[in-house]
């Protein structure tokens, strides 16, 4: 059965628009109707205006449109374009949300995630990483981690991820390959590294290959995706220490090559003795470093940016750079408190990262909690820092969801694309389910861990999804406007067994629109 | 049908011994078996060299057991004492571990949970904070919240909780009756507040009544549980702030009346803005305003202690009050960073408290998590701190489950009773579960977020389940040696109709124990 041309979605929508007023990014909250075109999964209109399953109808009716599945003999035969219909459900305290964009994520080293001990950043990459990205010549291996790194990060909502894969052509290859049949955005690098480490075999074999080995893993990519809908190639030099100034001029020079030119991302300025050794072989300042060799440009991601003086902030944004804040990985590594807001003050894109497995988590939400937290305890790292000025570092849940959507989404190079419910955009989208109200009787977290006891109004029930919510409140998630995950409980909502007929009943309330509409009718 | 007189449990267990030999506490990890007398609940023996059920069976008979449920011609006249096989599948890398303790939770803000936006403490508590515990005059809404709170700790593990309630008897008294119920343990605490804020109408009605009204609260608690097993009454002055010195004299009488003396618990040092009050007023330190009322006792709580002085640590070791970390709160309302190291440097006993709702999440494993994370941030609050004594300051997975299970049991002064398996030590356990190890066939999160992929050691397993664990690992959850909680989904695995039937089946190996023996028999 062909997929109807549109897709409807009813209830409660909430994203962070593209501007802001005053310091805090405030959510837009919006009850009404969103549709997309099946075509091209992307977003045709918007009618806040619609209230209840009339005006849902009405809107259908207007639109000279025919809702999917109705086969009566009254609709049967019908040449008006079928309409398929997703509503969020009020009752279960149901919403639509942008797609999780993370910007910073290890694949390889997700089986290490939580394994850390009591290391920092240098001693822990030798100990934990460089082994288990080793490891990764095995490819059937890798196809049981990454296969399960996607599944992970698409149940956490994360609808578009910046891959560091290993040093390995054929592992990379099938990361990408694996991205694009689960549906998921990603741009997927092979790690480069050639500068000869005595601690470690884990190394490009030469700097020549360290450049031309990327070309292998270019080449597979737009072969498997030639417009880049799903994957593209991203140019991954470690960091400073892990790389010579060749190998860097050499990417540099690659990544201008292609018309856009290539994406690049690295690390920068994660922990203080990482930026002293990188200071004390380049004679210059980490962003320098990067900023002599070409990797700064309007398309390179910069993880971490915890330590940068204010000389290499401005580099930064004149280049036009971008960064991706991990706050889950610098607080685990003890690298330090990241701050955002002088970030944003000098005018850098920010977006978020998990940075498995210095971060232990795959979820880009735990990211947007610890981004609140490490904002807040930010004033702590400076006693002269006054309350105002203190205040104004934090950042509110809107600042930081903002940087898991918008934010990520201008760092990977695709506002106009994502992030957001502007028409036009992708339908890159969660369904969150914060279940329904508390009532006498209690539930042990069964079913996820939010509370809601009816009397919160929207910005609460976020504010409440973002302090307690995980993956179990993640129904359903579209990239593209196709159906990439949905929770296996929902099986119990099954109305017709099409291979689309789930989604039907995802807010159970649709089989009402349904029976509504044929009172309607009646 | 009666309950067995014992129950042995069989697989991995795991807890923190009472000793260390470094500056670290190390995991003790057993696999064996553990018995419990379920006349006490207490652990009557345990025997680490049982291996397999071959092993187990040598052991049920070397005791003169019989196995509970074998009602064959050859078991059902023996007059043995009977035993009921409780397993951690190994498959399913489950492990049984000491139940948490909640050293400083408010059980009426539970609904704010998550809701603070971008306030500190004293904004907050005007905000959210005492508007919410006002309506708790209304006994009808304090069930609804009161049970909730109870099912949500309990899920998580949480086998003792220290509660403050609010000023109402009522409700205080509701309290403690539905923890009885559940079978959680609990101190219960009626909020003392005389001190005049114009800008609430929410405190007791004078200096008499804060005293006195918790003459009520504990004759209701003694009451209902004669020997205070499961709860018991905690006198609890606020804060310095929000109590008159009168009342804080008053309080202290009140305490000494009892032998023991009654559990008193307050908040201490945990802002910036309200230690410069609490001297501005009193004119000396906040640990001197409370050494002075007669509030710093052994069986004393102080929660927060971020900021305090050498000399008020000295204090407050001196007169072995103790202290409840509470690190998710602290960084939520950005209060500081606790210098967890230096208290117990200083002598003090130390236990994690969730805080909710200054603290977000009802989880301890949460804060077990902030704990860590917390400790290794610490050391950017100077930057004169070196590399080594910052490594020194870092709490380990085991110092801070330490702190949640022996900590705790100290801070509540049931350090004998709960916190470990020692013989002789109540059965407050949980069992936990992190699911079987990651095939080629992925999982998306449904069933839990931890992922074994099979080559991690016990000591990893445990890492894991700290920084990705949530209440879905918590199977079941053991107080007194009675079961208070079990996953619903465990209902699978009920193997028969018995009320305790299902026990049989949490390992589901056990129905192989069952096996066996009928083999050995055969």
């Amino acid at each position: 059965m062909a997929s109807p041309p549109y897709t409807l979605y009813f209830g409660t929508f909430v994203h962070l628009p593209r501007e802001k007023s005053g310091l805090h990014h405030e959510l837009a909250i919006h009850r009404g109707a969103l549709w997309v075109s099946n075509d091209d999964g992307r977003i045709q209109g918007v009618d806040w205006s619609v209230e209840g399953h009339g005006g849902l109808l009405a809107l259908v009716k207007s639109k000279g449109w025919v809702v999917a599945g109705t086969n009566t003999s009254e609709y049967g035969f019908s040449k008006k374009p079928r309409v398929r219909i997703v509503t969020a459900d009020e009752e279960k305290n149901e919403f639509f949300f942008p797609g999780f964009i993370d910007t910073h994520i290890h694949a390889p080293q997700y089986p290490n995630s939580g394994l850390f001990g009591t290391l920092t950043l240098l001693e822990w990459l030798q100990t934990y990483t460089f082994p288990m990205e080793k490891s990764f010549q095995d490819v059937h291996r890798a196809r049981t981690v990454y296969k399960q790194v996607i599944s992970r990060t698409l149940a956490n909502g994360t609808t578009c991820a910046s891959y560091f894969a290993t040093i390995h052509v054929p592992a990379t290859n099938l990361l990408a390959t694996l991205c694009k049949q689960a549906g998921q955005r990603a741009l997927i690098g092979r790690v480069c590294m050639d500068r000869v480490d005595e601690a470690t075999d884990y190394r490009d074999p030469s700097t020549e290959a360290s450049v031309a080995l990327n070309r292998d893993v270019i080449r597979h990519i737009h072969a498997i995706d030639p417009h880049g809908d799903h994957v593209q190639p991203i140019l991954t030099p470690r960091f400073a220490l892990a790389c010579t100034e060749d190998a860097m001029d050499g990417l540099a020079a690659l990544a201008a090559d292609y018309d856009p030119p290539l994406h690049i991302q690295t690390h920068i300025s994660e922990n203080k003795n990482e930026v002293a050794a990188v200071e004390a072989i380049y004679g210059m300042s980490y962003a320098d470093v990067y900023a002599t060799h070409g990797l700064l440009t309007p398309r390179t991601i910069l993880a971490h940016a915890v330590h940068l003086s204010d000389t290499e902030k401005a580099t930064i944004a004149a280049r036009g750079a971008k960064v991706s804040h991990c706050p889950a990985s610098n607080s685990a590594l003890g690298s330090g408190l990241c701050p955002v807001r002088s970030l944003l003050d000098a005018g850098i894109q920010v977006g978020l990262g998990t940075d498995v497995s210095g971060g232990y988590d795959a979820s880009v939400l735990e990211n947007v909690r610890q981004a609140c937290l490490v904002s807040r305890l930010y004033r702590h790292t400076d006693a002269s820092i006054t309350d105002d000025e203190a205040q104004r570092l934090v950042l509110s849940v809107g600042d930081a969801l903002y940087l898991a959507t918008r934010g990520g989404a201008a760092v990977v190079d695709l506002a106009d694309q994502v992030g957001g419910f502007d028409v036009g955009m992708s339908w890159d989208a969660q369904l969150i389910s914060l279940g329904e109200k508390v009532s006498g009787e209690t539930k042990g977290g069964e079913e996820n861990r939010v509370d809601v006891f009816g009397t919160e109004d929207w910005g609460e029930k976020v504010e409440k999804w973002v302090w307690n919510g995980d993956d179990r409140n993640v129904s359903a998630v579209w990239v593209h406007g196709k159906l990439v995950h949905r929770r296996e409980g929902l099986e119990r909502y099954t109305t017709c067994g099409s291979s689309w007929g789930w989604i039907w009943g995802v807010g159970a309330v649709s089989i009402g629109a349904f029976v509504a509409l044929r009172r309607l009718r009646g």
